[in-house]
């Protein structure tokens, strides 16, 4: 089986994408209440336009075990009517290693996804049970997209009579960790300096970078500074901006334009970059 | 309703204990296969021994919706034949804001659960979601007892013009989180220099201490470094050495034996502190 970043190169240049939509059913903004009938529509109507799907674990727990069946549903869709597209579990998990060989169980076996966000606060010995799955890929927050996290993520850490930002440390462990080449990054659109100086530390790592459209990141910054040096392994996430397009009926194919002029717009950026598909 | 950390003395007096029970049904380890059963007979044989059941989220997921499930029936179990003892969801659940607004609802609205674990790598701002639930309390991971949690928790952070390890700076942090009153931390126990230095920056927050047990952590420093100065708000927290104390069918009667003693030293250590109940 090819590996997670084959298998993405496969899916992106397959469908000229970087987009990873976003599926994070919210009561609040849904314009049905069924959950799975409202993933459906959107994965339908969106399959082609997308490279990932990233459904984000906390929506679907905070209906219990029911959320869980919903997500469970939302997998099995996907590799119904999409099996090249990648999915990606928005977990943040990160316990210590035995609790982790657990978790991982749950996301690579169980549900099987392609690759999930993790968490390294504990250690590189926490990230070994993910990594153990060769052909799965584990994105390790790197620097988030929120204003909060400059708290502890942008601090100065004294490490090897060194010093560099947590986020920036993290970046060269992704580094030292990705020994069987499965080992992704998370950092936000909405930090494009932080975003430029993760993907100079790991000019390889794909990259998964939220926080373009609703949280107002520039896509413009976020497309050029996240690629690698062939104007690839970047996954431009958004969630909010496609799946809440519409509040009305036809929100399936507002997803679908969203997606489409998301795409567009990368791609845009990707061409004058000089990266044609 | 009273706080959670009212509940938590009052259970702890009542029931002369400081022990928390780690419900981590693991297929390996089980001597029956059935979750829920397994579950109910560790907890009919211990709770009036335990001031705290503390499930960890991995072990349920591990078996997707179906895991779910069997957390769900477990929470209900304890509710019914132990309505006082605190249950703490060991999840480590940690994103930004919007997504935390979802695990909190998770967490303390649809599990119903006292209190959980969390993990504050994005920031202040992601931790509000969980303490905006008043009567709940979250336990912010500050050192955790693997060996490759010094990796990033023991560096040097600067801040403010000042120089502290990381897990140092998140345990001031967690005083100034605890407006409500309502924030706890978890530091292990085979670590004491640094549990002792997370107890002297925190005087009253509860201390949620894993580690002694399996992981061999000195039971003795683990009490005497994480107490507070009434002896109380420590959770001394133990897993498999209570629910796989026997792989054969007495393994509910050999947890309640397990739960017994671990109880009696950690009173002795107590006792000996000047504590008594």
């Amino acid at each position: 089986m090819p590996n997670f970043v084959q298998r993405l190169a496969n899916i992106s240049s397959g469908s000229q994408t970087l987009v990873c939509i976003g599926l994070d059913p919210n009561p609040e903004l849904m314009p049905i209440s069924d959950v799975v009938a409202f993933n459906k529509s959107i994965i339908d109507a969106t399959h082609d336009l997308a490279c990932a799907y990233k459904p984000n674990l906390a929506y679907y727990e905070a209906r219990g075990s029911t959320g869980i069946r919903q997500f469970e549903a939302t997998i099995t869709h996907i590799r119904d009517v999409a099996p090249e597209v990648v999915i990606i579990a928005d977990a943040k998990r990160g316990d210590f290693p035995p609790t982790n060989v657990q978790y991982a169980r749950a996301l690579f076996e169980t549900w099987g996804v392609d690759a999930a966000t993790v968490n390294s606060f504990l250690g590189g010995d926490s990230m070994e049970p993910f990594l153990e799955y060769e052909d799965k890929a584990s994105f390790v927050l790197c620097r988030t997209s929120n204003p909060g996290a400059a708290e502890f993520q942008d601090l100065t850490m004294q490490v090897d009579g060194k010093s560099m930002p947590y986020y920036q440390l993290i970046a060269h462990r992704a580094n030292s960790w990705n020994i069987r080449g499965n080992v992704g990054l998370v950092a936000g659109a909405t930090y494009p300096t932080q975003l430029a100086e993760i993907r100079k530390t790991c000019p390889e790592l794909p990259i998964l970078v939220p926080g373009v459209g609703a949280q107002s990141g520039s896509l413009q910054q976020a497309v050029q500074t996240s690629i690698n040096s062939a104007g690839r392994n970047s996954l431009i996430a958004s969630s909010r901006g496609i799946i809440y397009a519409s509040s009305n009926s036809d929100f399936a194919e507002a997803a679908r334009t969203a997606t489409m002029n998301l795409r567009d717009e990368i791609n845009t950026v990707l061409k004058n970059a000089g990266f044609e598909w």
